[in-house]
């Protein structure tokens, strides 16, 4: 059973980290062995750094800073993490990965997409995922969700403006145009059963 | 008063924290604002990286990851501490720059000298300093001082072994023969006293 590595990606409130835990167990339940991580972390040093990144004000690093603290940590959850796991046969589901530092700091950061791809490849060779699933909603419904969630303690990149979140659903939505045989975009809306259900298809040819 | 950068560089162990200390004190009596720092570290972001850095068992970082951990915290470092001072018109002496990065992750650690300058352009638009000093000595008085200094506890990089030392000191007198006019090469063996006097010499003209 060939092993693969499947990252989902989206804005804040689509859902990302329950239904990344519903597909591991879905493919757990298909007697897969599945490793589900998430970034920034997924290794002892990215969770370190992770820290860093998630905690503090938010002008605590400049946008450069980060891009280059979000190469370090996947580098490092790359070579510990998810290499290894895939070596070993195991699937490896992903709660967001290169794509987030593409949107988030490529895009909506304004450091360009070309030189988040260079520091990709600098820190993990350019590794990129069998499948990229994006969990899309209708603006609206991502806003209503994300607020319900944050309006406690949004983390330093979550506390952003609506400018950027906006920004950051569309270059999700481009990435999908853009690479159609890596990234899928995949309605978010609706019960959660269904979300993974169309997931799931999202994944049958692999 | 044109405000300057100068660096200490150097392997591990010829009296680069000693000398920095000496010649900030050296050019405050000559009346000037002299800012002493040194990397990794030399502002909040950057020492809370510096941690991580230096912290730890030996393999706990990729030799990639080191480097794009070392980008980040220059980046933070010159951003919130170098420019500043600069701009104010203070002289900045700081204890380990790029050329470190160069030296232990572009050569010794085998990333290749055009990498860690791809990094600093990114992190730092390549910003350097206006003279870079290298403490140098005659191999056998390096490795006496190292050994009479680390002998309780050397961190991370510094507990490396003599071959990964050895590409470090070479490398540093390489720089210095390939960029003459910012990278100086000085004899650091003798009294404290007369390496200082050698130091500032090598600064006169500016």
């Amino acid at each position: 059973m060939t092993a693969r590595f499947i990252s989902l990606e989206g804005g804040e409130g689509v859902g990302k980290s329950t239904q990344a835990r519903r597909l591991a167990e879905a493919l757990r339940g298909a007697g897969r062995e599945v490793v589900l991580t998430r970034e920034p972390g997924g290794s002892a040093g990215a969770e370190a750094i992770r820290m860093l990144l998630l905690e503090g004000a938010g002008d605590r690093w400049s946008a450069r800073a980060e891009a280059l603290l979000f190469a370090a940590a996947r580098a490092d959850h790359v070579l510990r993490t998810i290499r290894p796991a895939l070596e070993r046969g195991a699937w490896v589901i992903c709660d967001r990965f290169l794509d987030s530092s593409r949107a988030y700091q490529g895009v909506a950061g304004g450091l360009g997409d070309a030189a988040i791809g260079d520091l990709h490849v600098f820190g993990s060779q350019g590794f990129l995922p069998d499948r990229t699933l994006v969990l899309d909603l209708p603006d609206r419904e991502a806003a209503a969700r994300a607020e319900a969630r944050d309006a406690g303690a949004p983390d330093r990149i979550g506390a952003r403006d609506a400018g950027f979140h906006r920004a950051v659903v569309d270059a999700f939505r481009r990435f999908a145009a853009e690479e159609p045989a890596r990234v899928r975009l995949v309605d978010a809306s609706g019960a959660e059963e269904a979300v993974t259900a169309r997931l799931l298809a999202a994944i049958a040819d692999l």
